[in-house]
């Protein structure tokens, strides 16, 4: 099977390193799903096959880029949290909105009454919808059940959505996301249970590829983050940390420490905590629409890059605090909210979200060798695709080398 | 010719004054192209068509809302400014980018070498995108021309435009958008030419609806934006002013003393600013999206609707400082960076942009007597459509009464 998209007018991310290649006039070759051959359309290598094996799909004026990669999404979820959106509107607080019943404890008590057959129907139009925006890897994470038996029909669900397809789901297990009511008075006992009975059977039967920790004052502590994420190590999951979101309380340091694949939301980061993830290559995962939506000053992008860290951009699509799939916006906000180029927010949202999923062998770039998964843009520049804002561009999209979805 | 809209889960903004209103399970009929009636699904008049005539649209589970008025743009233009938004994110200023030949003049430059024929057809796929937002009404302003000939290419580029539909366009002649280069040292004769010729023959031939001006430092002066103003009224022209973006100048009262039917941007509006457009009635045309674009702090919505202005909402379309046709997106922006409620951003979007253009009379409000401009979104909640951002959730649109368009 031969996909060959040609004469792209840019084609965007052909380099698996270095700054966010543009090459005039391009053609991509894609073999039976993985990439063949990248480069100026004239020099395309000749084609033997039987032209009715081919799919051509012609670029010209157009931009061909890797497919988008969401790195942090909790898009399996049931119930709408609008009316906390109002009430945060009219000035009311989290605490005062918790106390009503809001925040993530009221979408875990929805999630624990739905079933796995549910939750899937609701996370579909989510996947297509984020489909459609050209993201083609997209990370979910459980932490809305937070008992052993809720946790794991979400990752059950996950896994059944992945396998569906087109889409290319990646699985982490975040039952550190709060300490759950009943738990309440008992937090050694909520850990216990994450330790002892939830991260063995998740690891043991292969259900997420990483653990996470919502390390938060009032959530969980950087002690018992470590604890958290030492157990699943162990266990041989790979790790992501929710660090220095509403505080600065040394999350990314911790990331650093414990070798964590990427840190998340960083909107608090210390100085320190920059120079640590430096140093330990810890992905830096920025989501800027939670800053937005809830009105909040952004991640320092510019400080971040200009100290050496690996910036990833995602979308943290959730139900409490970024209601959005759309992840071409996140990247417009990377640009005129936190000073990121364009180039360098295509180089967030490809490959430095594929190392943000520890993919980077098979995903993020166009270069030959990569797996097949790539997107056409009706626009003749890529930096269209952030300055004309809140539009959808995306043409075409292909998984493993196939159309998947066409506008 | 009968159309009927019903059980609607939300049937929003019947009232054609005071706050949003929101009616659950209603009907709404439109005969004509003009609302008949709308009221609660039960209630609603027997139908003694013959039922060939009539188009039945099922809302059940979604939201009617008026068609959203976009009533401050600059859409018909030729030439992208992307390079520039590249420039301005790498720290360059708005004087350096004049400097390289950036700015307005760079589009002005690109519109008088275009035909009209070629400015519409760059147009359209705008309109066509911004209908699909739910916007039915959009008003569009010259002032890329600066020669006689060019800006009154433009209009009547806006009034062909209008003719083709299903949109409706409000025309603005906005000559004073900033002084062209062959005019550079002779601001004076300028001046003179935008009143002693091209506002005669525009008003004369009923090209504009409205006069706008750049009222700014280094632009258009109070005592300048006032004498074109003046000109104007006398000349049978409504009136519009760019008032505060950038700087305090006075603007507002400048629109107050005029009765001016809106200012817009007001960034930098003053409390005697507020004030007078409080007394004015003059209404305060926010675009968040332009000091999103711009990295800049947005307008003082709560303090201009707690004062008692009337505050509409407009995208600013432009190829400079706000590349977007998506309204519903200005919403967002006006709930989670100004602190509107989704309730004062559909009054915003809908019946203070009608008063924005001065069309209060026919559109704005789902009101019986109105034209019968209405949207479906497949939302069951209207604040979903701004808590759920960056989503085009508008399915189906009628403009007069007839659907226009479906999702």
């Amino acid at each position: 099977m031969l996909t060959i998209l040609h004469h792209a007018a840019q084609l965007v991310g052909i380099a698996a390193a270095g700054e966010c290649s543009v090459l005039a006039n391009g053609s991509l070759l894609i073999r039976n799903g993985i990439i063949e051959w990248a480069g100026p359309a004239a020099e395309m290598p000749p084609i033997t096959e039987d032209e009715r094996d081919i799919t051509w799909i012609d670029a010209q004026g157009k931009v061909v880029l890797p497919g988008f990669i969401d790195s942090h999404t909790h898009l399996l979820f049931a119930g709408s949290r609008v009316d906390e959106f109002e009430q945060r509107l009219r000035g009311m607080s989290y605490a005062e909105i918790m106390a009503r019943g809001g925040g993530i404890l009221r979408t875990v008590e929805r999630v624990r009454r739905a079933s796995k057959e549910e939750l899937k129907a609701l996370a579909r139009p989510r996947l297509q919808r984020m489909l459609q925006f050209g993201v083609t890897t997209i990370e979910v994470k459980s932490g809305y059940g937070l008992t052993p038996a809720d946790e794991i029909k979400c990752l059950e669900a996950i896994a059944e959505l992945n396998a569906e397809g087109p889409w290319e789901l990646v699985p982490t297990f975040l039952g550190a996301h709060a300490v759950p009511p009943e738990y309440r008075s008992n937090r050694e006992g909520y850990i216990r249970s994450l330790c002892e009975t939830m991260l063995p059977e998740i690891a043991r039967r292969g259900l997420a590829d990483f653990c996470d920790v919502f390390c938060e004052k009032d959530v969980f502590s950087i002690d018992e983050s470590r604890r958290i994420l030492k157990r699943a190590r162990d266990l041989g999951l790979r790790l992501k940390l929710h660090a220095d979101e509403l505080s600065p309380l040394g999350g990314a340091e911790l990331a650093a420490e414990m070798e964590a694949t990427s840190a998340d939301h960083l909107l608090c980061i210390s100085d320190q905590g920059i120079d640590a993830l430096a140093a330990s290559g810890t992905v830096a995962t920025l989501l800027p629409g939670t800053a937005f939506f809830l009105g909040r000053a952004y991640a320092p992008a510019r400080r971040l890059i200009e100290r050496g860290v690996t910036v990833a951009l995602a979308s943290d699509c959730n139900p409490g605090t970024c209601m959005t799939e759309n992840l071409p916006l996140i990247g417009s906000m990377a640009c005129m909210q936190m000073g990121m180029s364009p180039g360098e927010v295509v180089t967030a949202l490809t490959r430095h979200a594929a190392a943000a999923l520890a993919r980077s062998d098979r995903l993020g770039s166009l270069a030959p060798g990569k797996q097949g998964d790539g997107i056409v843009c009706n626009v003749p520049d890529y930096r269209e695709i952030f300055y004309h804002f809140g539009i959808n561009h995306v043409e075409c999209i292909l998984k493993r080398g196939r159309v998947v979805h066409t506008s």
